[in-house]
């Protein structure tokens, strides 16, 4: 058996993610105890039942003071006040990290609040689903997914092997691990999943509001579209919430050329330019293929389940 | 074996529905006979080597003339065209229907070239996937999703059974079948389906024009949730954009709300009203339980595939 990367592990925060790192770590060896604290009774006590940690503990400074690795896996905005209740508390050469999806605002929260010789690298997996708590967590999340991680620049290389080790785990655990600015992160994740979530929230909202058609009909015939974007819009609403304010600039950026965008296409259907239309939805599909070629979508196996039409 | 609900069935315009139909109505055993036409040479000659029916001919008079029934399966803004041609061709007594994702005014051009005697029944089977062509097409696609019919209002008893025999025909094809007012469809599928297919093909425009996230990193971290974007923005560029300019009306309407829901929640972004965001973002978790309980989507059995994440 190969030795652990991180003898002792914290997880703070312990949801669909911060649960599945725990499970992940565990089954991928790389770990020998695993400390969780939660700031919510029902969950310690869910992930007591669940037995996914050695300690369950309930003051976050217990989980910390040993751990030679802590994951922050809280909703972004209460990384900085997770992090500052325990700043005293970290072990020396200890690597502190989050699993947050945006990482500028988090890094600066953690490099804030993280004493001299600790190794702050935050981290991003892009793994999760639409569902919340330690239940909805599991051991394969992470794996042939991307986990991007956002060191600042340092010369140290003290730190520089802190990133290789922290690299290590996640590659254990079966991600990609890459390296990246912590701003252009942010803006990579305001495209490829900020904005789409913003997106699938606002349009089942503005369905759900609509006078001339019921809600029932909108469920009834959802299988045209609008389905996957309920999927997307039932996601953790505390979490997402803090992603929207912790990453306003770039989601804002963003959001200002799609509605351009849509203001457009919208001017399009109205004057009856279909050859805009057919232009825009062509030139999608080389996307689609992108995204299958590059294995990041398996085809559908199964002709009959999770189909959407006109 | 039970006999055939229509003898002779045409189906003009082969793709991804209308070899659906052929092989869904083959299979079903409510049909002898099926006759397709396709304005493709290519088509014609795919339809033929995949034996999906009796004859292929290369004028629409041919399959028509004989038809019990006569499905219009081209993209919508085309089945006023395809009508016209063989408008003379028609047998006495025959039902013309289609599968358009648009219904006022697929039922406006059906009945304008429609000569007496024969039964106007627009239709919709809300099915398909984003792939294109007669081999996308398979036997159970309409299983356990809805057809909707939009008969005109009528005295007669013998429309009346023409209606109730097309119902017929698409239960023995597994579907559950509605009736609703051609205006309302528009509506309703304008919302669930028109919508989502515009903001899907314009979110993947944006991000495919964006200077500071090349392409490759848009399909690299696109498990995030603009996977599921990507997929629906595969869809018939065609068809769609028949679909946005023969609805334009009820996408307009739809469009202009989702407009202004999204302009407040930018400036709810914008100005930090995190209670906003969280309490739009809880009511839209209610639309999916509905989804679900409604049986619309079957949960995720496999948790390693088909996931997005923050």
């Amino acid at each position: 058996m190969r030795p652990s990367i991180y003898p002792r592990l914290a997880v703070i925060g312990c949801g669909l993610i911060g649960s599945s790192v725990a499970r992940a770590a565990r089954a991928a060896g790389v770990v020998d105890r695993i400390a969780v604290f939660d700031a919510s009774d029902a969950v310690r006590d869910r992930v007591r039942d669940l037995g996914l940690a050695d300690e369950v503990v309930d003051d976050p400074a217990l989980a910390v003071r040993d751990a030679d690795l802590v994951i922050f896996a809280t909703p972004p905005l209460s990384i900085g006040a997770a992090a500052a209740a325990v700043a005293g508390d970290f072990k020396p050469g200890a690597t502190i990290s989050d699993v947050g999806s945006v990482k500028a605002a988090v890094g600066e929260a953690l490099a804030r609040f993280a004493p001299e010789g600790v190794f702050v690298i935050p981290g991003h997996p892009i793994a999760g689903s639409e569902n919340s708590g330690p239940d909805a967590g599991y051991a394969t999340l992470f794996q042939g997914r991307w986990t991007i991680l956002t060191p600042r620049p340092s010369d140290d290389p003290a730190f520089a092997l802190a990133v290789t080790r922290l690299t290590e785990f996640w590659t254990a655990m079966g991600a990609q691990v890459d390296l990246m600015d912590e701003r252009h992160h942010d803006l990579v994740l305001a495209v490829t999943s900020h904005l789409p979530h913003l997106i699938a929230y606002n349009i089942v909202g503005t369905a759900a509001d609509l006078e001339e058609v019921t809600r029932s009909e909108v469920i009834k015939y959802s299988a045209g579209g609008f389905r996957d974007f309920t999927r997307i819009a039932a996601s953790d609403p505390i979490m997402w919430r803090d992603v929207f304010l912790a990453n306003k600039e770039a989601v804002l950026e963003i959001l200002g050329r799609f509605t351009e965008d849509l203001q457009a296409l919208s001017r399009a259907i109205r004057w009856g330019e279909g050859d805009k239309l057919e232009e825009l939805f062509t030139r999608t599909r080389e996307i689609r293929r992108g995204v299958i070629d590059a294995g990041q979508e398996t085809p559908e196996p199964d002709f009959g389940r999770q189909r959407q039409a006109p």
